[in-house]
């Protein structure tokens, strides 16, 4: 046996310490779990602040390991969350810089996976995922250069793992990936079969080996091995290694490591097995810790096992559900904290917008009539909310407050960027006014004033259709688009269209009333362009869906239902549901009520069905003139809990498509993933719960399909989600409970603030699409992403200056239907990222899942005049069969090493991916 | 304000620190209070070991302080516990060590106190004490020469302060003394009148001010100001400095600094306040606490107060009973764990007689027949069990165990030594059996042997009559002196007179059997030469006693009682009797028995009856010939607890002499003191516990008396005691309780063992002597000097070697009865320590009370012949008139300055002290 401290990667390369091929390496990794946020806020936990709460404070903890590794070169440490050690570098001095530096160039400090934080993997969508991880990678390239760079991507902690970020991972050139949690069944047959480092082929659409990513299970979470925690936070016994002691230990600690050490090498293939030496927030006194590793080390490698060949299992699905235990499904946190879900994708949304508009409005957004600022501030608060406690819902509700007031703050300096750019592009520096809560149908403004106008931003590089709802007072306006003429519109509600990258200002004037229009009754059918939807005349609930264009027809109905949450006091399990865990005490759920009241509006605009269905759930199911989806606008909330029954919402669609228990979600809001019911893909499963256990989450979207027909739900924020019966598709909504479920948060899910002291009311938009299964990506993919970035209204009231600009686009022409304009942002002061996307999956789309040409023409307007013109092809999807394994070298992932992380200014290449990126930085 | 890293006397020396005397200067103190053993070993906490116990690594806190200190030249730490320091600095490289004595050498890290542990104060004797603090002051003496010298003694947490430890420090030259525990009574009357400073005149005998301190109070015990604690251990929130944050607060921070600082001016009288800055074993990560102070002392000296002269009061007791409120008096300890304490006690005998043999036997006695070895380990042992979680008996029992083992462990080496000595004196090196275990008459030797020689060491330094007890299986012996003449004894017991400092071997021989003489009945009547005990012979309790000398005699009852000890249970106070604490739910104790079974025994060596007063308490009272004391044996346990009631039981004597509620206790064995009931010398007093609140610290001897009677009871450990009616005097012999008393320790009293499953059994002598009171410490001085060092039994088994030396002795003359021979130790190689003390107290004896003077001639008797010759004198004694104040000068020590700490070598200069000492180093 050796034992070394780990050079992370040095299982599989081996280039910076000397390993043993004939002896079982033992690779200790000194590591600290510092969540970005979640028993304490970020903050706090920097500082150290409300120890009380938990004790963890990371800027002893930086001063500390730096300190230690100092001491002795063969020390080394393993850094983890950008966020922090940003925080952390900008207090040091020079000197120290300079020292750590040294630290970082000899591999004695060395950065994995290296995000802003370490991002959630079940309730995340990859454009925000990618913005973390950009500022993270960005900062640790700008500050250390190339031995700063991240080799493994370390996902320690999240609750289960996502194929879309193992893709990501691969895409950024990791060589690697760790992770600690995973379905027990799943772990237990790999630790039986050694199965615990696999390949990872985490897309159906990248020509392989593009998104392979070599995944290893750590052996104890990301623990140490039981009786070797040596951190201030840890009871275990030193080591006592004075002779003269009564209390002298070194031969049994030494025993009891080579027992544990031979036990994990029977559960690996390889003679290389890797420790995790530390957990959440250690190393605070990384004295601790080190004194007793140097110890360990010394004595154990004063004492000596074989490897062999390796064959490395591939593996095409993902990591979800996790259970820890037969009846822990961790499925509750796909939904938990619906609020804070949406408010994180409405702010990923407002944050492409303003990185836009910075672009667009060149220096003048940073310095303009509305003060001086940056989107610095919305980017960090995005990128920490992207960690797994945080739009995850598994914080404590004080720390959930604290990331959505970062990301208000956020908005804030935004709208000043915002400003500033509007009035550089209209040449008008009339007051903007935003209104935050037009999802509540508040905005004074438009309440109170006769004249104004509204000014729409569309962040795609296309042009959408958008209903925008405004709340007015008149009782009749006059809407006129930039040329003057008048919108279709109707009392409080326009749809406009809106051009790629375009502003377009709209003006409204309070008009004389004219006489109500007759509202025709919608009860039974809403048409329109594309769809028909009807309903049950004696229930109110949706009876049918039918698409005009293909003439395809389903049966569905739709009703809401919650499950009774486990309160822990059962034979069978004390584990109740919770903030992570999600456990009914009875796999049918109870109805809310079985039938609706409903009135119905109807005008040229949309048809509207309101349904009430208790005095905590509503909806309105509304079908806009040229719409391709049907969308349902469900209110629940405050959901009562006096009989002291915790509540899980769902809403379930039964429709009549035979979709054999199998149903669809996507990955992070990329690529979808096919689920079964009772199944998993891997390992043989013994299904114990009939309801978690086959929830998945949904980032974006999820459908059933059967050969003619498939339905798709686009949702607006991250939920979670299973099909049941066939033909069934149900989506948890919201959730309020009454129990801890011991995970680590120590408080029941349940929301109250001053604005909902009875309880938090969730509000959001689910919208249906009927297609043929071939085609409908063609529909859900745009659709989806119009919902993550939407368009940004701003209002100046009365008048418009006479020289105002009341158009502008930032783009010439539409991009092709594929290809997404996934972030235009300033990098630099003189230089632009710009990143594009082909966002088809491989053979979800006819029309689409083919090669595409863009040629690029970049005009400097505002400091030289200086034309690039780019051509750039993003190229077909080819996707290799799957199922197969392969000898995995040694040195796996040294053909990917020279691929850079994603980080920027370097990869000014194109990264010729199918349905992957294309990036460059703009000079 | 002005705030500053504190030089621990800058407030009265000013050295080191600019100070502003018009501005109210604070001085911060780091440091770390580290139990040398409390609720986990000494080892454990040196280690960090059992961290689930209570989390405390010394190693870490040192590593830790010393490398903050290095970061920040402003930086200051005080370290305290030499016990701990000297393992550190053994594990510690060249260059680490190095480093440390430059921090010394800077004064940036400062020894205070510099003890090998800070003594309890209550049930520690003198002269373990002095040992103790001889051997970390001398450690930190050769290590850091002058720099490395305590300036200020530390006793912030003992639980109580007595006079001889201040008159102690005093002589041993501290500048001062400071504490945290008092009365709470005492403590608020003195904030009130702004007297927390004062002058202490600690001796009635020691000519001023040889025996005054400067003493102050801290003023939150030892803890930081609330909210200013930044250890790993606590909670308070940080320094947020970063502007940018939301929870900026160093306005916040420095606001509260300045409220707090300027209300603690409020209660002291200078212009400079301390603050503690630390805790129990704070200090792990001291980079928590630097960091913080750092920028507090940045903040608050970034803002600005008045001082004064000062007028400090005089104090002349000491600082006992400590109540720390109303109903919590912690007088419980001064008995707790009872074997402990005598085994404490009897290890200390060991100890001196180990020293003085090693010195007699020469290099002979580390290095003979017997092996190598020396009296370190014994020392240390005795040096840690003086702390004042040990020998106080408040420690959890498992820490008690291994205290006892360290003092075992002690006595193993010890007796090597020990045998080598006697080999080398006695020129035999036939095995030598030690009974350890003579206590309760167990010693395989003499049970088993028919003719063995025991082997006889006082180490007195003049002759004493003690009678030998040993087990015997034969029914006659004879026993032989050194001439081979016969020595009175009986079967089982003779009495021996040893001379100073000598070596005597008796040789018994198993005899023939005699018929067994009749035994004379004495129950109502024992007399011997100078004493007669008489017994009522209705109770079988003693009834009188009377000085056959003197002609004095006094009604004496005596029987035992126990207390009901409080459970919490209170609508009073929910304060439980515990380790600390003694809380009785009745002032009226429970008789045990109102009667004594008796039985008696007389024969020409002893007088001897015997009493039962129940299964659990029994006692022999014993009259030995020649003996001026009444020896009372007590035997009780285990305390039953089967009735749920917690157990605290004394031994009353209830006399004829009247004593109005005054009585006496020495003072940690040496000075005495006078107690009153209901009363404090320095304070108004409101009793709120009538029998706890008048219980004070016996350490050695107490006594009561009026105009003619003085009874005087000199005890063989330290108990708790009182006086609460008059003519009375109660001793606590044994605890034993069912509840914690909320103190720390988490454990109930409740001492079991393998030994003692039904709970512990505690045996012990009360020694009773009458006399008149102007003469009484003729006898108790010298008496109670017996018990403390009695002579050492060493068997051999069989005949004696015809060449066998029978008799030597170190001393060619018995020192007058006044000198007490307080140390013969060897000090380095070729050098000895050599401590004589004058014993008797100013004014209590018309004979001793005197100038002594002494010649010494010093033989070498194995290297060299050189004769030395040292005339000295013991001046007399001449005590201040007491209770005057004085103004006290801003650097009011700087005359006691050059006084050096009691270290040894190099002050060969003597300290010319009345009742105090003199020492040498003789090369």
């Amino acid at each position: 046996i050796l034992i070394s401290w780990l050079i992370t990667v040095v299982i599989f390369s081996g280039s910076c310490h000397a390993t043993m091929p004939n002896m079982l390496n033992v690779h200790l990794v000194p590591h600290t779990h510092d969540d970005v946020g979640w028993l304490k806020t970020v903050d706090q936990y920097y500082y150290g602040d409300r120890n009380d709460i938990q004790h963890a404070g990371v800027q002893y903890i930086l001063d500390s390991v730096v300190d230690q590794l100092l001491k002795n070169p063969d020390r080394r440490f393993i850094y983890v969350e950008t966020a922090f050690f940003f925080r952390w570098w900008k207090q040091q001095s020079d000197g120290m810089r300079q020292t750590v530096k040294q630290l970082v160039n000899e591999g004695r400090l060395e950065f994995v996976n290296g995000g802003w934080c370490m991002s959630d993997e079940a309730t995340t969508h990859y454009s925000a995922v990618i913005d973390q991880m950009t500022m993270g990678l960005r900062f640790l390239n700008e500050t250390f250069g190339p031995c700063g760079r991240p080799r493994v991507a370390w996902h320690i902690d999240p609750f289960g793992h996502a194929r879309e970020h193992a893709s990501m991972f691969a895409q950024m050139g990791y060589d690697g990936f760790f992770f600690g949690r995973l379905d027990y069944q799943d772990r237990d047959r790999r630790r039986t079969d050694k199965d615990q480092e696999l390949l990872w082929r985490a897309s159906d659409s990248l020509t392989p080996p593009m998104a392979d990513l070599f995944t290893g299970i750590l052996p104890n979470g990301y623990n140490p091995p039981d009786g070797f925690c040596w951190d201030q936070s840890c009871d275990d016994p030193p080591i006592r290694d004075d002779p003269d002691l009564e209390d002298y230990n070194v031969d049994d600690v030494v025993n009891r490591f080579l027992m544990i050490a031979s036990g994990q090498s029977l559960v690996y293939k390889t003679n290389h097995i890797i420790m995790t030496m530390g957990s959440d927030f250690q190393y605070e006194n990384a004295n601790l810790w080190y004194k007793n590793l140097d110890k360990l080390i010394h004595y154990v490698n004063a004492r000596q096992a074989n490897g062999s060949k390796v064959n490395v299992q591939m593996r095409l699905d993902d990591f979800f559900p996790y259970a820890d235990n037969a009846h822990n499904f961790w499925t509750g946190y796909f939904t938990s904290r619906p609020a804070l879900k949406r408010y994180e994708r409405l702010s990923n949304s407002y944050l492409q917008t303003c990185n836009q508009l910075e672009v667009l409005g060149g220096p003048f957004s940073g310095s303009g009539p509305f003060g001086h600022d940056d989107s610095w501030t919305m980017r960090r608060a995005m990128a920490v909310a992207q960690h797994h406690d945080a739009v995850s819902g598994t914080e404590k509700q004080h720390v959930a407050n604290d990331y959505a007031r970062r990301l208000a703050d956020g908005w804030q300096h935004c709208q000043v960027v915002v400003s500033n750019s509007l009035a550089a592009l209209s040449g008008s520096s009339a007051k903007r006014i935003y209104c935050d809560n037009l999802n509540i149908s508040v905005c004074p403004l438009t309440e109170s004033s006769h004249k104004f106008s509204v000014n729409v931003y569309n962040p795609l590089a296309r042009p959408v259709t958008w209903p925008v709802r405004l709340p007015v007072n008149g009782t009749a306006y006059t809407v006129l688009d930039a040329n003057g003429k008048p919108v279709d519109s109707q009392l409080y509600i326009a749809i406009f269209k809106f051009d790629k990258l375009m502003i377009v200002k709209y003006h409204l004037i309070d008009i004389d009333p004219v006489p109500c229009f007759e509202i025709p009754l919608c009860v039974c059918v809403c048409v329109c362009q594309f769809l028909r939807a009807t309903f049950d005349p004696d229930t109110g609930l949706l009876s049918s869906l039918s698409n005009l264009e293909t003439k395809q027809t389903i049966r569905l109905t739709q009703n809401f239902y919650w499950y009774n949450a486990s309160d822990g006091n059962s034979s069978v399990s004390n584990q109740p549901s919770g903030a992570y865990i999600f456990r009914p005490n009875s796999s049918t759920p109870f109805v809310i009520s079985r039938t609706a009241k409903t009135e119905s509006l109807q005008t040229s605009v949309v048809q509207e069905v309101r349904q009430w269905f208790s005095p905590w759930v509503s909806q309105v199911v509304r079908l806009y003139a040229d719409s391709r989806a049907l969308e349902l606008e469900w209110t629940v909330g405050p959901l009562p809990v006096d009989d002291d029954l915790g509540k899980e919402v769902i809403t379930r669609l039964d429709t009549s498509i035979d979709s054999s228990g199998i149903f669809y979600t996507d990955s992070n809001g990329r690529e979808v993933l096919q689920r079964k019911k009772d199944f998993r893909p891997t390992w043989d499963l013994e299904q114990t719960e009939p309801i978690a256990g086959n929830y998945y989450p949904i980032n974006s979207r999820a459908y059933i399909k059967d050969d003619v027909n498939q339905l798709t739900v686009v949702t607006d924020r991250s939920q979670g989600g299973g099909s049941i019966q066939n033909g069934s598709l149900e989506i948890m909504l919201h959730r309020r409970l009454l129990y801890d479920d011991v995970r680590g948060v120590g408080e029941p899910l349940n929301e109250t603030s001053d604005v909902f002291p009875e309880g938090l009311v969730a509000r959001g938009r689910l919208l249906l699409t009927l297609d043929r299964p071939q085609s409908a990506a063609d529909t859900h993919r745009p659709l989806a992403q119009e919902v993550v970035l939407q368009p940004l209204l701003t209002f100046t009231s009365g008048d418009l200056h006479p020289n105002t600009r009341l158009e502008f686009s930032g783009l010439q022409d539409a991009l092709p239907p594929a290809v997404h304009l996934l972030t235009l942002s300033q990098w630099g002061e003189d230089s632009v990222l710009l990143r594009l996307e082909h966002q088809y999956q491989s053979g979800e789309s006819k029309q689409h899942t083919q090669p595409v040409t863009v040629n690029l023409q970049v005009r400097h307007t505002h400091t030289h005049t200086h034309t690039h013109t780019h051509t750039l092809s993003l190229p077909p999807c080819h996707c290799h069969p799957a199922g197969q394994t392969r000898n995995l070298p040694r040195r796996f992932t040294a053909q990917n090493r020279k691929r850079a992380p994603f980080v920027g200014p370097e990869q000014t290449e194109a990264l010729r991916v199918c349905g992957g990126f294309w990036q460059m930085v703009q000079r």
